[in-house]
């Protein structure tokens, strides 16, 4: 009889998002009709700028006609798009070949199919509080998980230690669930460790455009010695409000190989094996996220995130509590008042100020005390959001 | 140092589409300007059906307002898509919830990806010839590969037989390369071998749109005990011109499990790990081919293409030459003429007819002394591609 994968049944159940519905639901049912200020969504909530939604409307009127039809798509990506992005790549210094990027449908795909690159036998350094597919997608795979704790100490960037021996450090800058984002001295000392090691850095760029610092990189390429040591996996997610729409991209220096054997030229053969391309329609519409006019347009969304992570810092900074994120990311690493842990917290904002945020404890234990507040809300809901912190911690 | 996944260094490398673009180009260097005839080809040449352009253009609309955004799509598909699914099945008599269908981003996507919940000491047993990445998949997971013949003899539809023993087992049917559909008795023989050993089968039924006789089933799950051994994995791509658009549909049944692990759970916490989901925009697409103008619209290309093989087929059986397919599936397997193996008769079509046909040989040692030819070529070529077998071979 088959055998199933049974390292599925070492995955743990993560009840995060389920018991804030469940508790939501509750709460509205006493208090029918009540509005909540959702601060707990990690998706955006502004359109595709203009650019974008006028080379999608292109690309379909190109699928209509006999002439302009595109079947099969390159499975690496279409060159154009490839092109664009190691340009983009090229202005702010760091040289990569097109072929050299890898499209794909976005970061999580991304993040899941890459793993198959390495020998399961392999471990895996997880900086926590994580991402939890993170730790899932390698459990999958009977991956050994490093969990590498931070916190307050270390303003949630953990520098390397003997304890964070791994083949596969994953590292999140600007970081998903806390905000933070390492500097150039912080992100070399890990491609210094990983380079000594043989290690190989799985680095998650998803947040990058929200980076507003110039000593925090964009790309871990801007870092000497990258090249040999990490993989990067971006997305349009959160830079273009692709979330809904899919698209993202991969980079893997020539120079990155192990053992012998090259990821690069191992991608494209996995590439041309499991898949048959990205969409060209949703190609067409990201190449125009790098065009002038779309970088633009893009900007102007950010910038209105951006706008409510300055309501909600300037007033967490008033009420002088501790926080971490909401300058180079768009959420808002919050320490709970009074050490209360993150569920009492989640409660007593629930049900005194009608905000929802997400208990830190659902990304690692040492989120534990803490919640994530989310940027990507209306301007309004969350300039009224502020309000009633204050109001309450006030 | 990191280990890398060194099943990759056992893959063979295909040289198959490289060498016919090495002798087309080298034959073309000699025939400046000479005119071609594409019977190679796996790709559709028809665009997309106009209800289809009509929903991807209202769906990039919704993109572009605040209102009718869409952000995160659910990991296993939109409930509207999965539901013009899974009603789409219950027409031919296919009871499913729309639960047990998962949208994916195409067939070949998703052959590639399903193989992680199943373990890797597992074994695969690939009816050849086939489509080369069904191999490549499982070499790459460091799966034990059974290959398993056919011919003339049993009209490339082999039968089971102590042979073919293994934990999974491919069938793709109607087929590529071979163009031959198995029939009811002929599936129900392997649902029975599959049942009786707990194998789970991998139904492709990525050409299930071009099935004419009513006795070849559309879908595994009109073999009476399938739902208990067998997983159906289908694309758009060849039903509606989604080869460069991408989308596709997998069905597990609830009913599916081995060793006490239920493979449709299994699922999604796969999707929900691995995945943020499938374009809004492109599920939009989709979910109009499954209309009653969709349906209407997408017959009619696939006319088309029949059209194509008829005129092929009534070629070949003029010229008396032997053949399968053609009827119920997009391809044709021919025997070369004369005992020739399929790299000197595919010279020989090229030189003399200025036809490019694709050598059998490269979907396994068996498809040796054969060539495939595609009916997904324009109308006019195939006209003038089939006068051009009869003045060769009449």
């Amino acid at each position: 009889m088959l055998k199933p994968n049974e390292n599925y049944l070492k995955l743990k159940e993560s009840y995060l998002f389920y018991s804030i519905s469940q508790k939501v639901a509750a709460y509205l049912a006493n208090n029918p009709g009540e509005k909540l200020y959702r601060l707990g969504i990690g998706d955006v909530s502004l359109p595709l700028c203009p650019a974008v939604i006028a080379a999608l409307h292109e690309a379909v009127e190109d699928q209509a006609k006999k002439e302009t039809f595109h079947g099969y798509m390159p499975e690496c990506g279409a060159p154009f798009l490839r092109e664009a992005i190691a340009a983009h790549y090229g202005k702010r210094g760091v040289e990569l070949s097109s072929d050299e990027v890898y499209v794909s449908s976005g970061a999580s795909d991304e993040l899941g199919d890459i793993l198959d690159l390495f020998d399961r036998q392999s471990s895996a350094l997880i900086m926590e509080p994580a991402y939890p597919a993170y730790v899932d997608a390698n459990v999958m795979a009977g991956r050994r998980i490093v969990h590498y704790p931070s916190g307050v100490e270390n303003g949630f960037l953990p520098a390397p230690s003997p304890a964070a021996e791994a083949d596969l450090i994953y590292i999140c800058s600007p970081n998903n669930p806390t905000g933070s984002a390492d500097d150039r001295a912080g992100l070399k000392a890990w491609v210094d460790f990983a380079n000594e090691r043989g290690a190989v850095i799985l680095f998650d760029a998803a947040y990058e455009a929200f980076i507003e610092d110039e000593n925090v990189p964009h790309s871990i390429y801007e870092i000497p010695g990258a090249k040999t040591c990490a993989i990067e996996i971006c997305s349009l997610s959160k830079t273009a409000g692709f979330t809904g729409t899919r698209l993202g991209y991969t980079v893997i220096p020539k120079e990155l190989m192990r053992r012998g054997m090259r990821f690069g030229s191992m991608w494209v053969r996995n590439r041309t094996t499991k898949t048959n391309g990205v969409s060209y329609i949703i190609q067409k519409g990201g190449a125009a996220v790098f065009t002038e006019e779309g970088q633009k347009q893009i900007k102007e969304n950010i910038a209105v995130y951006k706008k409510n992570a300055a309501v909600l810092t300037e007033t967490l900074d008033k009420l002088g509590l501790w926080y971490c994120g909401g300058r180079n990311a768009p959420y808002i690493f919050l320490k709970c008042p009074d050490e209360r842990n993150s569920w009492s917290f989640f409660d007593m904002l629930l049900h005194r100020a009608q905000i929802i945020a997400t208990p830190g404890v659902g990304f690692g234990k040492c989120g534990e005390g803490f919640c994530r507040l989310s940027t990507f809300g209306s301007p309004e809901d969350t300039v009224e959001a502020a309000k009633r912190l204050t109001e309450v911690f006030g």
